[in-house]
């Protein structure tokens, strides 16, 4: 490090040889390591799991809770920086962290994007178009929020909730009790349910200097509230692709975000144009951006790796259009036929237990080259 | 596996899960373990060196010597496969080895690619153009090999020789005793010193089934007896690049090869036209098929792993031009003017050590896309 360990600044330069620390050892962690191994920086992996798929490409492995102080202790003194794989990291723990080891993306980050509410107040504060929403913490809020939105509605958990769990939908006949019962009457938000055209996310990277990037505008098509495809290029208007990448270096700048953030948006077809609408942000490498790793030179998991080490940005350009497709539960069991099709490259997260719902691997399908 | 343990056939295939051992923890070990993870691939280390590059990636370690025979046993039964980064592996533990695991590629590739006397035999035996060459076990055997095949001429260890270690030329004025004890009086060849226009070499891959394929070639030069720089295309004729590929297939057919072979050519011009002649083969990933990494969607570390695994070879067409440059020695200091070129590639090796001579990483520049 350029550097002295204990002044976490946002002027922290990482050298070859020194150690990022990764909270989570899921897929995105392993995808990390894997893009960090060849910038000749080691990874240490943070997770409570002793099968973490991330500890099989990691220099460092610490099997630990993210509550426990001492492990977090000895964690921060191995390291250079430190970066999670997941928001849902608890903001004490990283609080901690941060006293003695750069942190990025930094706590404020963190923060927004863990607490739906927080998310969507920084967003209209912003000056960001979302759907109207609003806090609930009791049935009374509930009838008043939708008495102001209308219905229909969705409700959602302020923290925690991913892939759909967590929701619940309002329609016009729904109770609004057994809806609150329905997300476990936890501390939640009200949305105005939105009648988009599609959904679209940008991922884009904030470097320590100020510097911004964004890859191109992928399209992504959920099933089970769980992302199926991300396509490149997304079916948009040129001007509506600009106008998602304003957005998010918006955010980033409003944040000083180091690292790669996810903004996911709904498109709404309106007046013979098209509108966006953020539907959340995630302050992490993103499903909807592997496609990066078969068609950009410089993968959204690299260009987190250099935010993070305070290394300039590569490139973001690609050369080619690609369909990421999520392999979830038995579908790996394909991976015979995928590896045998040349236009298609494997990616396989090793996890050793295959589950349904489970994201046990992407394919990315090359087409055109650009 | 789909075979069960012990039947160490060609027909072993490998599922997502299984383990491939490598022996040896260098660079080339440390870059295929990261092209193995993507497949679900774990691998397994061994290397005496407990500072190993290829530690920091792989999934478990042994550091052991490699004549440790228990070490050995206990790192066979661990393995689903297994494999070698370098040629000098002692043939006997290889053959140990084999004796419960699938070893790919085999013995029989790696005796004749660990002896030069052998391997220009086999060559010659196969119909393949090699410079004039006789064995030299004694000053008497020298004096009537260099009677027959003339000055100037190179004299070369049969075995362990690699970066221009373990030779010695043979000029109009060399006294034959100082030249073979410059080689340690060992076991040698000595060769007719070709006057080459250029080196080119074929990175070849064999998969289980027969199947085989070749990257494009590569031209390459030396410094100091290392290789500096690979570059595709090279400035060879068509039909030239179409005949040195169509040795390395004579090679990898005669020798039943899975794997990445690399195969080394002088490129002599004569009579207008050009000829080729095999230096030397490599039975493993080979330096010069290192801008594969940034130029193809499969490179030649994943394509062994896929050959080792026996799976379908993936594509080898390359997609853009490409120059490798190997970061020798404090060459390596230069990494941050390389990570902020957009049209670079780094792949530090993370060595901890740097020193005159060592290999500490390569750089990739890409050129017109195709």
């Amino acid at each position: 490090m350029v550097e002295t360990r204990g002044r976490a600044t946002a002027r922290t330069v990482l050298a070859p040889g020194a150690t990022i620390g990764i909270l989570g050892g899921g897929q995105l962690g392993r995808m990390l390591a894997l893009a960090a191994a060849p910038l000749g920086l080691k990874c240490h992996i943070y997770c409570p799991d002793p099968d973490s798929p991330a500890f099989d490409v990691a220099a460092a492995r610490t099997v630990a809770a993210y509550d426990d102080a001492a492990a977090l202790e000895r964690f921060a003194g191995s390291l250079d920086v430190v970066t999670y794989e997941f928001e849902n990291v608890e903001l004490a723990a990283v609080e901690r962290l941060a006293q003695s080891v750069p942190v990025r993306p930094d706590a404020r980050a963190l923060a927004v994007a863990q607490d739906r509410l927080a998310e969507k107040t920084f967003l209209r504060d912003a000056g960001i178009a979302v759907a109207p929403f609003a806090a609930v913490d009791s049935i009374a809020d509930l009838e008043k929020a939708i008495a102001e939105i209308g219905r229909p509605a969705v409700l959602k958990t302020r923290r925690l909730g991913y892939d759909g769990k967590g929701q619940a939908a309002i329609g016009e006949d729904t109770e609004l009790p057994a809806a609150l019962a329905g997300v476990g009457a936890a501390s939640s938000i009200v949305e105005t349910f939105v009648d988009f055209a599609r959904e679209v996310s940008v991922i884009a990277v904030g470097a320590a200097d100020g510097a911004m990037a964004c890859y191109d505008v992928t399209e992504n098509v959920h099933r089970r509230h769980i992302l199926h495809t991300a396509t490149v290029p997304a079916a948009i208007r040129q001007e509506t692709a600009a106008e998602a990448r304003r957005i998010a270096e918006r955010i980033m700048a409003r944040l000083g975000y180091v690292g790669v953030l996810g903004v996911e948006f709904f498109v709404v077809d309106k007046d013979g144009g098209e509108t966006l609408l953020v539907n959340e942000i995630a302050p992490r490498v993103h499903n909807s951006g592997h496609w990066t790793q078969d068609a950009c030179a410089v993968s959204q998991f690299e260009n987190h790796v250099r935010a993070v080490a305070g290394w300039p940005l590569g490139p973001t350009e690609r050369h080619v259009d690609a369909v990421m497709t999520n392999l979830i539960g038995s579908e790996a069991d394909h991976w015979a036929g995928l590896v045998a099709d040349p236009a298609a490259r494997l990616h396989l997260y090793g996890k050793r237990e295959t589950r349904p719902g489970r994201k046990m691997g992407h394919v990315n399908r090359l087409g055109k080259r650009r």
